[in-house]
């Protein structure tokens, strides 16, 4: 199952406002359940460099199914997941990535956000995520 | 001077709204006058492989600020700019790529469309362009 | 919707076993509706240059849901789509990639085969498809 | 000396039997001894991001002919093989990745396992890599 076109429009429609809101110009990506760009947005002001990072961190979220800070978390030195960063064409694991789940339970994409503080970049993707789905999988192995 | 946010919106809103007439499920990418992404939609239906090719599009008329297909002229075999698609990553250079110049003659972006044949795709971006600028520079070399 | 496990270990199972009977070793991938890798089988003898060239072709016959070798005819010098195997991180357009397509005309994945002549590949893809699925969808755009 | 195609399989399905008694999805990967993929299988529900993560932890216990958690242990910060993972088009240093060994103590491949805890992952390659050889070399440099 894919997030749709509309559902990613809304998505990105309320992280903006979420990002006009907090004064933080922004990227913002969302990929379907295979980690494929769907949609994506640069606010005016946005910094050059987080194209490639809100698309990152999407795609992170989506790879593994959840919260990309959750994989920073393992993926410290002496983490179990070190350096897990160099797979998949390069990897980013601080907040601002969150799977897109819908009422199913089911992952149907991601967002990803760059453009201030990973604090800001995770308030912003939740505003996304919301308006379409959750952030959370019922259990792992999620159904898709 | 680059597209703005606003204008990016709206032209690929425009673009949307032309690719919907044809029947023909699209991408849709916006690039600045630094070939940096600015705003993308993967329609619903759309091909997963002309995510890139877009993109790649709006890229390659940004790059040398004009049409893709006008660099795909010169870059067939025994062409003067043969095998130029190597450069910057790989380039697109049949028709659906078409730069965004204001109404000063200023380059301040680029779009690309792919999605169905290459002259559907080019009427789509010109459907975009045409609500925020025109394509063609007065001369080359442009001003940026 | 995507191929399942099983489906494309039976897909497989029957392009080897047709591999097999032409007395060619090959390689065969299988990916999934994002093109995402599924299962992988690089037969005893088969070319090491033919892993790349077997997941592309199952990748490209995925990204545009058609057969490898139909963009190859477009992708000629002098073609609408000349050059476009720059795009997506290199595409293989000469035959032997083949959608998968669900009884419901639903693209669920691809299969991609390297080994000998490309008439023999496309035979070889032919008899992996044919026993999930078939090759053509009922119209563009397709249902994913 | 390359590990067979039937190995290949036998390892695989052997990783695969304790995959589904651990009740976690994983991504499996087996190379040749020269570092080329030879089997590859995607079980339903495992990680889009295993399959990179899978392969690249094959190859680089085959690259180096041990234990990817090995490497992982000398790359961290200060030690002597701090940032290794940016060889080799990137190496994946935490445990599931595997040398496979023949009864000879000649490498003829490995295998690499992702889709749950590293713990499980190095179960599930052990179970894969204990029905074909073993994952000891008697000592470096060793015989190909």
């Amino acid at each position: 199952m894919h997030v749709t076109y509309e559902q990613a429009q809304q998505a990105i429609d309320a992280a903006v406002k979420k990002a006009d809101e907090t004064g933080v110009p922004s990227c913002i990506a969302v990929v379907d359940s295979g980690a494929n760009l769907k949609n994506f947005r640069r606010m005016n002001g946005a910094w050059v460099g987080s194209i490639d990072v809100a698309i990152k961190k999407a795609k992170t979220a989506c790879y593994f199914a959840m919260p990309s800070g959750e994989i920073g978390k393992l993926s410290q030195p002496g983490g179990s997941l070190y350096g897990i960063e160099h797979s998949n064409e390069g990897l980013i694991t601080f907040p601002g990535g969150l799977p897109i789940v819908d009422q199913e339970g089911v992952l149907i994409g991601a967002i990803g956000v760059s453009g201030g503080t990973v604090e800001n970049d995770q308030l912003v993707a939740q505003a996304g995520v919301k308006v379409v789905g959750v952030c959370d999988l019922p259990r792992h192995p999620w159904r898709t």
